[in-house]
């Protein structure tokens, strides 16, 4: 665990998770999660929680309560302002929001034709972002938003099977070919 | 209207806007708009309409109404099915999906941080794709991709004001700034 070069704390108890945050002080990267139970019982610790780690994942919802706006940019800029180095809002099937101070990042959902079961689909993200950035050689803008799309990537998997069922055959060479075919599936030339 | 190369057939009598198509035989891009009234009183007549127009517009909720389906991507093929050449469901802040037998594209919604007015977004959507389709020598997949984020571009100011107030001091400058800046937001780099 010390010698971990990224930590996700899952939604927990926001003096627990500051606690193995500041653990991890040789970490690059340390995600933190929430609930909605924590924004309304404690959000003052959430805050301070927040503020000490690099990035911050939250869903539209919670970002929208937290901020208390609903432009999910808004409430992006706001909870970065809180001290994190990023703020990821997921957007469920329509995909993702990351704000930093040198960027600002919008990532589509992957076209999925079924969706069986969506439970994980925030953890599973959370596995290909940090798992990225951990194969990196330094983490610049361009990693991170290669991170959320390999986060994306691993997510859609998850929610095509039943709990975590179609992550346990997952292969490398699958996740390559879906991280490309979201590259297709996103980008235009330039305009005249 | 007879030497039109592009037409938008906004929200009608499906029977009105089939006949307005069918005036129009060398437009290089005919697109439909409808509203529930129509899926639900005249869901024949529409589904005629649509397979005879080039381009279809719907939300995405009329999406899964007219397709039976709660998956985006299934319903516009669907849709696509019905027989128009590239069928476009709006998904509001979300942005846009686009099916066509060659291509399928997603589109983010622009991070807009103050929305005062979303009504004629729609409308503005379809100036501004098909303005630029109007533009371009020959309408390729690629021209669509681009097509679509001119008409985000354009909806995105669009709904920064009253009614079309911001429109109407719109310039091509600032319309051109804002489709790079689509692509900035939007972009990364291949994976490994």
């Amino acid at each position: 665990m010390e010698d971990s070069t990224t930590a996700f704390l899952a939604a927990g108890d926001p003096l627990m998770q500051r606690t193995l945050i500041e653990g991890l002080p040789s970490a690059r990267a340390t995600m933190v999660d929430t609930i909605k139970f924590y924004i309304d019982g404690m959000p003052g610790e959430l805050r301070e929680t927040m503020g000490a780690a690099d990035f911050v994942t939250v869903n539209e919802s919670e970002a929208r309560e937290i901020a208390g706006t609903p432009s999910i940019a808004k409430a992006a800029r706001a909870l970065l302002a809180g001290g994190p180095k990023g703020v990821i809002v997921k957007l469920g099937e329509y995909g993702a929001a990351f704000a930093s101070a040198e960027d600002y990042f919008v990532a589509p959902g992957y076209p999925l034709e079924d969706v069986v079961d969506p439970t994980g689909a925030g953890d599973a993200f959370a596995g290909g972002f940090l798992g990225y950035l951990d194969s990196v050689d330094v983490v610049t803008p361009g990693a991170i938003r290669r991170a959320i799309i390999y986060g994306s990537t691993v997510a859609s998997f998850d929610v095509e099977g039943f709990g975590p069922s179609r992550l346990l055959t997952l292969t490398r060479a699958e996740v390559e070919a879906r991280y490309q075919e979201f590259r297709r599936l996103t980008h235009f030339e330039a305009g005249e």
